[in-house]
């Protein structure tokens, strides 16, 4: 049983070894600048510690763990033209670094990758043939997840349903995929299959969820992104469907006030996390998560009876502890 | 042997009962839309001809057809937005009836809906991961073969063999593909798959070159485009880049006074028109498109000694006459 930390060491050095090459290199150097940009790779990793589950020998899986994460960056280039976005991991997207144009193909190009490396994949060709159609299923929701999330911007009103049924699509189905298709590859007991995905769904909503927590309450420090970001952006999170239910109707106006606003304003942020804090969502975020937690254990307990998690649940407790 | 005429119809009759279903309508309505303008289809009937070569059983590969349909209508999605175009077959582009970030997500959709496709098709799994893989490099081509096109605007230059290189990427890859794919699926002796292959592609380069012919001097009525539209864009086609070689510098001035326009004009149509007859690129480009019905023709005579191409023959017999 290898660290995680070093399974991801050796997942960049694969990474490093295979960046895309051809021509015109506008095409192609845009894919492996956003590769390049870092960020803490955690589907390449869950894709290796699937598979890590049954097999030591992660190298088999490295082509698994890069279309992961060459389809998560498809995803993340394609959303910052989207979502006007200039700004990713510190440097310029790729949008603005070049143009939307080479953007939108780039990342088209990189689902193909995706799909490339899939279809390359060392094992017989009905475990391959099942692994891609799980894989169409997972970018499909991807798709509808996205789609919700830009629905969500011109709404009034978003119920939690809807809004944790999007945040499955837009994450969790992603981070299941990847654990679940790295087991399958190692030949995992089948009975086992779906509490793996189920795990992995789990704590892809629970990050979601902390996400959605630590971007108002969070510290500055550790968080990495502007505490307050989601409340500039008036983003119908959980702590803001959850507020909107609790608040009287004095407190739904100031709330609409809020978020009626499109400047930056350290005012606004600091008058609505007061308001989000009076009503208890903040607690009530951290229920939800803990709910998620719970949900992802009951399955990793499952797990556990036949298969060594160390690694696994290092990974999720070093991602859960910034959450302190 | 089934007509192309009866196989169109029966993909068409395909196509409409395979409609994409799904929420939120923001993302399968325009996917759905653009399926629905029409067009010639070629792709399709190609795959479905390709297949009946061998077997006329060609329900078993609709899939096939309606995935490198999908797979059109996703590139011709993106294509328009990269290119600013508001009128696609008569009616408005998904961009322009939706907006850019529908245009992509729906196209991305597309890209995975195709992919769906061909995991779903009714044949053992080798031939399906060996069907993925060409599919794969044949989409990565066509992205190859777009940034060219991009490029190419920004370019004063471009030789002809690196016209030939991007219009086989955009175009004759596709078309290629197509007809190889159906005929391996229909179990083609292996002997023939290059010669199916090469058959399609020079077709394919064949109908571009006529395309850069007919856009100047087709027969409005019969051509369905605005006649001139090339020259009034400025476009590097195979025309200009002749031109370019065969005139004086005088006629380079000209040449390049007109092509530095960029406003409506007749007079500018008329004069560009008038400069090409006069160095005869309209007969350089028939004789151009004449060698690659050659070396298409001469593929498909290793075919027929084998298998029944009237069908296939009385496609590509109507597509060429569009060429009087």
């Amino acid at each position: 049983m290898t660290t995680y930390q070093s399974v991801l060491k050796q997942y960049i050095h694969f990474a490093g070894e295979h960046t895309f090459k051809g021509k015109p290199a506008e095409l192609y150097d845009p894919a492996n600048y956003i590769l390049s940009l870092g960020g803490k790779r955690v589907r390449p990793l869950l894709a290796l510690l699937g598979y890590q589950l049954v097999d030591p020998d992660i190298q088999r899986a490295m082509k698994l763990a890069h279309a992961v994460e060459v389809f998560h960056n498809f995803t993340l280039m394609h959303d910052d033209i989207m979502d006007n976005a200039n700004v990713r991991r510190g440097e310029p997207t790729v949008h603005v670094k070049w143009d939307s144009s080479i953007a939108i193909l780039s990342g088209d190009l990189m689902l193909v990758k995706a799909y490339q490396l899939l279809n390359e994949l060392d094992t017989d060709a009905e475990s391959k043939s099942s692994i891609i159609r799980a894989f169409g299923d997972m970018a499909e929701s991807v798709c509808v997840g996205q789609q919700y999330d830009m629905n969500f911007e011109k709404l009034t009103d978003v119920s939690e349903a809807d809004y944790l049924h999007m945040i499955e699509g837009k994450t969790s189905v992603l981070l299941a995929f990847s654990l679940q298709a790295g087991s399958i590859l190692a030949g995992i007991d089948p009975a086992l299959e779906q509490d793996v995905y189920d795990y992995g769904l789990n704590i892809g909503l629970a990050f979601q969820v902390m996400d959605d927590y630590l971007d108002t309450f969070g510290d500055q420090a550790s968080f990495g992104k502007r505490i307050g970001g989601d409340i500039l952006e008036n983003k119908k999170t959980l702590l803001w469907i959850e507020a909107k239910k609790r608040c009287s109707s004095s407190q739904l106006k100031e709330l609409q006030h809020w978020y009626s606003q499109t400047t930056e304003s350290n005012e606004k942020i600091e008058a609505v996390t007061v308001l989000f804090k009076s009503l208890s969502v903040d607690t009530y975020a951290k229920e939800k998560m803990q709910h998620y937690f719970e949900k992802a254990n009951m399955h990793l307990a499952h797990i556990k009876k036949h298969y060594d998690t160390t690694a696994l649940e290092a990974l999720a407790n070093d991602l859960n502890a910034r959450n302190t």
